[in-house]
């Protein structure tokens, strides 16, 4: 799937640029188009900044005019920090992303246009866009051009992403304990406790014991942690009755 | 509700100091906590970086270890790049944003936590913490150490955030039309097209009309819009009439 073109209009400085093509080859954009950038082309401070990102910075294109940026593209969404009185549809950033994916999946060439540092886009720029897309903020809401163009990026990427929201790391020692084992672990804790007198007084142990279950169901332990557990289980009784024969002994 | 710290670990540069803050603001967190930044506190650097962040940046606390930094905190997620080996679940922002407003709701004082920009958190560290976010990425994994508080900091924001996926920006005149001030539209085009011998052969009409129609639906015209684009047909074809009248002069 095409993803996105990135349109920077009279970007002001290179830190900006690069740090936008960082952004784009952490999302996997890959075409940056610049229109009159304020100290020319190549920057010298653009590919310092684009670390990694050497490539999007090397194959970036600049234009003498918004229009002829925008000449081959389908839809173009101009992000704006303010509302401007334009009847123009405002999208978040998650709905953008996906009507570009939609766009883009039908064989448009899309792109996200972005203003300078100081001023935004203008009226007129904005004009000869699709819809406008602004980034909902807290009270402080100018946001710097590179981090601008990473949310935007991000959003594009989420939008196809199928990472699920919570996952373990894991590999073969990590898989869950059977109901069993950890029965065999709950027995053999609650009968260390009970030789240790910690379940004490008698009519009070099996509530105790259960709060206990409840803790280390919680904890959603793996195979290997329910053995390390047991380990640790078998040292430290063996110390109690090191540490009582002591205590007898002296 | 209390937004969660952000804690950078043995930070090296205050440029990114200074955008983490600057991001912070944008998405309303407040509590910035360093340890050990590398040069020193307070920094030039990272005061310039932030912008109208600059409240952020003054009220950064310094830690001498991460376990200072860490201790009345109740909710900790670390922030890594890659995985680990280590047990513990891994999270996408989006799922990271939705448990701290979570806890936060609970009464729990959260945190996110960043290494630094050479090697990320070390596996000490991390195993301070609850969980781990990672932030999906496309094959260039690097993220800038500001990027990667700008995007929690935006899901975080995000997940309490009650903007509209699409909106209108509008004042009273940019009111929808009725479907009479619609079809009022229809019947003035129709009847100027007929006039001029664009709806033509006859036969053809009213397939022609319900094209047009369709293009006028998907625009989803504002009442004004619809007055203005009848001005415009006025002024059209009393042009039409003038030019044909002059054809018929000369």
């Amino acid at each position: 799937m095409l993803a996105p073109s990135i349109i920077l209009s009279h970007p002001q400085l290179g830190e900006n640029i690069g740090a936008a093509a960082r952004a784009m080859a952490n999302f996997g954009l890959t075409d940056l188009r610049l229109v009159k950038p304020r100290h020319g082309w190549p920057d010298a401070k653009a590919t310092a900044m684009a670390a990694g990102a050497a490539k999007v910075v090397e194959e970036a294109r600049v234009f003498a005019s918004l229009r002829e940026a925008l000449g081959d593209l389908n839809l173009i969404y101009a992000t704006t920090a303010r509302e401007r009185g334009i009847t123009k549809e405002v999208l978040t950033p998650p709905e953008a992303a996906k009507r570009l994916r939609a766009a883009s999946v039908r064989g448009e060439k899309t792109a996200i246009l972005f203003g300078n540092e100081r001023a935004g886009l203008d009226n007129d720029e904005i004009s000869l866009c699709d819809c406008v897309i602004t980034i909902p903020t807290a009270h402080f809401a100018s946001i710097n051009l590179g981090q601008a163009v990473l949310l935007t990026a991000y959003e594009w990427f989420r939008a196809g992403d199928t990472t699920p929201p919570a996952r373990l790391e894991h590999g073969p020692i990590h898989r869950k304990p059977t109901r069993v084992e950890l029965f065999d672990l709950f027995d053999h804790l609650e009968h260390e406790l009970k030789e240790s007198g910690f379940l004490f007084p008698p009519e009070k142990r099996d509530a105790m014991a259960r709060a206990i279950r409840a803790t280390i169901h919680r904890a959603r332990l793996t195979y290997q942690e329910v053995q390390t557990l047991r380990g640790m289980l078998v040292a430290l009784a063996k110390g109690k009755h090191r540490s009582s024969r002591t205590v007898k002994d002296a």
